[in-house]
């Protein structure tokens, strides 16, 4: 939308300026050359940190750090024994990445604070801006290390994966966390989320705001085909137990089962990612592919369904080509996190007040907030990207698109410290 | 076949124990560990040399290196102004390769001068028997290095390639050759080689002897697929263009288009050899896929119409999935090489004479006769090798049906020393 649109659609505290300047001053802070590029654990990250601290104090928040790494800025509440409304989201990077994905929510959660300083909004609850440790997958191998810790969901064995001479806990140790102490939560009443959608939909659809119904669950699948390596000048067509015609049949099934799903009205997507072949020489039939596929269901009964009907499919390439493949090996197996209802039904009606034209959609990437979702009510909304870019330098979202995101997130902050005391 | 019927069939002077000692004293020069390499400019390479040069000796031959590198044992004949018949192959494998491609046609060689000898039969023209100089894609990237030199067509720019400090001109120097030195022979009236087939079809075929009509003309076609790379959590199936779907799509437009064309009664085949995906990360929508396509033709018909029919294909995908493919770019265009007419009539005939079941069929494997070709009359015969498998430890021929085919190799030398002198 435009400045005009935005500024005559409400009249709310969120200053799209101030939200600008933060966006531009964390962009800033990225390794030399590198647009835009600030990993979790390295010294550009801690960087940001820094000016994180300042920007919270800045916005009438005390920082401080918790026991799993996480940058908290606390307004106390007026009557801090409700407990805590949490917002944010993260402020690292993937390599070569984007100036929105995390960073949006952040800003976001720091202009709520700030909008409800200008107006002298005093809410009961403690409002805390939180930015997540490691939300992108990390030089550890895994990803949202900061949630996983405040939901008590971190595996104790994380702590000792290593990448370099580098360990976890040491990571966690010197962003200011106490690797070794409990962080799990249990004073937190709602949490909310903005994050760009990373997605194409609400820029095709001309919307302003998308409330996440469900984080899909992610089901990663690893199939091998064995065919066997055979001269390639010299084994007839008719002779051969050629592994990638196999697997890119698999491929096109994948594709095709993916595409039957996503047509349920539901989100539901299936992608081959990773793909090798051996022994890869110019002169060889292929001998064995591995392909990796990664589907994403907004139900699990729609994962479930595709599940058994890739068995079936490989099972029956396998019969018809004379390669061996399979069974498909599931990797990991996430079932989807849904919204809390109630929070989503605030999260339409803080849309509706502020003049956001609005749709509910599922996320089909994963976020803190999934992790969130197990120790307390939670939701998130989308705002708008351009042409769904993300995890890429030319990701891109309005200042005015996450302006009104803020103003949505900030009416729904309102909202809960009321609503949640009736709901007690 | 068996010994029995082996000895039933023909009672030529072939001796199929001496064939059986050669092959094995051979695969006893290999690198420690790896069974079998003997790659071209390494130690072990000499040291097979070295070997071959006594056994030479001992068939009455006088080995000497020429300037391209080949070791060539030479028989004086009667009349040596008539020139030479030459027999052989190549004594290098690939890495990790078997114990007969090349091989075979040496020690086969060998055993025609040991025969000749026992025999007491001087020939008109001299016979030469020869081992190519890095018949296998070498160190330096490229293959029928000795062949090429002999037949003048080995490009002078290879000279300086270099694997690692060594530069070819080096390598052929440290077996002997003379790199700087004409080596293109116009001495040779007549080429023959021994090979194993490579391929099953003899095998199949309850057959002991493939003459061969043509090399194959081999064309490598280089594809890249473009597509974008998205989220593969939050794209949805309709919004993508997703490289590897398009490329599942190519490569089996491949194999239909190589199918369809093998069944037209002369040899085709195409592969897809090479595979290689980007940023093959399991959360991205594929961006970019290089295939690389070998396809192999007796008649060149055939591939041109391959070709014409692999760019319409690509053309087609590209338009439907919304990808960029293409255009198919030719990497190397080598057309088929004909056996010569006359020499095939005298195999076919040297086959009968020595009770061996036999046929025509194409080579799809590239071989140092078809450089050959361009100075002299050259053709092939092939000899079963068990589920055609090559290029790899199991590869495996009898030696009863080396035998066999030496004994066709003894009576086409005899049977040509007079022919060619009535050809003129």
């Amino acid at each position: 939308m435009t400045m005009q649109e935005l500024q005559k659609r409400s009249n709310w505290a969120v200053r799209v300026e101030r939200i600008a300047a933060d966006i531009d001053a964390l962009s800033e802070i990225t390794e030399p050359g590198r647009p835009w590029t600030r990993r979790a654990f390295t010294p550009k990250f801690l960087e940001g940190r820094k000016w994180l601290e300042q920007a919270l104090r800045a916005a009438g928040a005390t920082p401080r750090t918790d026991a799993a790494g996480n940058l908290i800025g606390v307004v106390p509440g007026k009557r801090p024994e409700l407990g805590s409304i949490v917002v944010g989201s993260h402020s690292d990077t993937v390599p070569d990445g984007g100036r929105f994905d995390g960073i949006a929510g952040v800003v976001a959660g720091l202009e709520v604070a700030r909008a409800l300083r200008d107006q002298a909004i005093m809410l009961d609850h403690t409002l805390e801006i939180v930015d997540f440790l490691a939300e992108e997958v990390s030089i550890f191998g895994v990803s949202c290390i900061g949630s996983r810790g405040m939901s008590g969901t971190r595996p104790a064995e994380w702590l000792t994966r290593t990448s370099g001479e580098l360990a976890l806990e040491d990571g966690i140790s010197q962003v200011g966390g106490r690797p070794h102490e409990p962080a799990q939560r249990d004073d937190i009443k709602a949490f909310l989320e903005l994050h760009i959608e990373q997605g194409p939909v609400l820029e095709a659809q001309k919307l302003d705001i998308g409330v996440v119904t469900a984080i899909a669950g992610i089901t990663r699948i690893e199939i091998v085909v064995e065919g066997r390596a055979d001269h390639a000048g010299t084994t007839p067509m008719s002779a051969r137990k050629d592994a990638l015609t196999a697997a890119a049949r698999i491929v096109l099934g994948v594709e095709e089962l993916g595409r039957a799903l996503a047509q349920g009205g539901h989100h539901f997507a299936a992608t081959v990612g990773e793909f090798e072949m051996t022994p890869n020489a110019a002169n060889v039939v292929p001998a064995q592919v591995r392909l990796l596929i990664d589907a994403r269901a907004e139900r699990r009964e729609d994962m479930e369904r595709f599940i058994a009907d890739l068995q079936s499919a490989v099972s029956a390439i396998a019969a018809t080509t004379g390669v061996v493949a399979g069974p498909a090996h599931i990797i990991s197996d996430n079932h989807p996190t849904p919204g809390d209802p109630e929070l989503l039904d605030v999260l339409d009606a803080a849309c509706e007040s502020a003049g956001a034209r609005h749709r509910r959609m599922a996320s089909g990437a994963g976020h803190d907030t999934a992790w969130m979702a197990r120790i307390t009510k939670a939701a998130m909304i989308f705002v708008p990207c351009v042409e769904g870019r993300s995890h890429a330098p030319d990701e891109f979202a309005t200042n005015q698109d996450i302006a009104l995101g803020t103003a949505v997130l900030l009416d729904a902050v309102v909202a809960l410290d009321r609503k949640l005391q009736e709901i007690g």
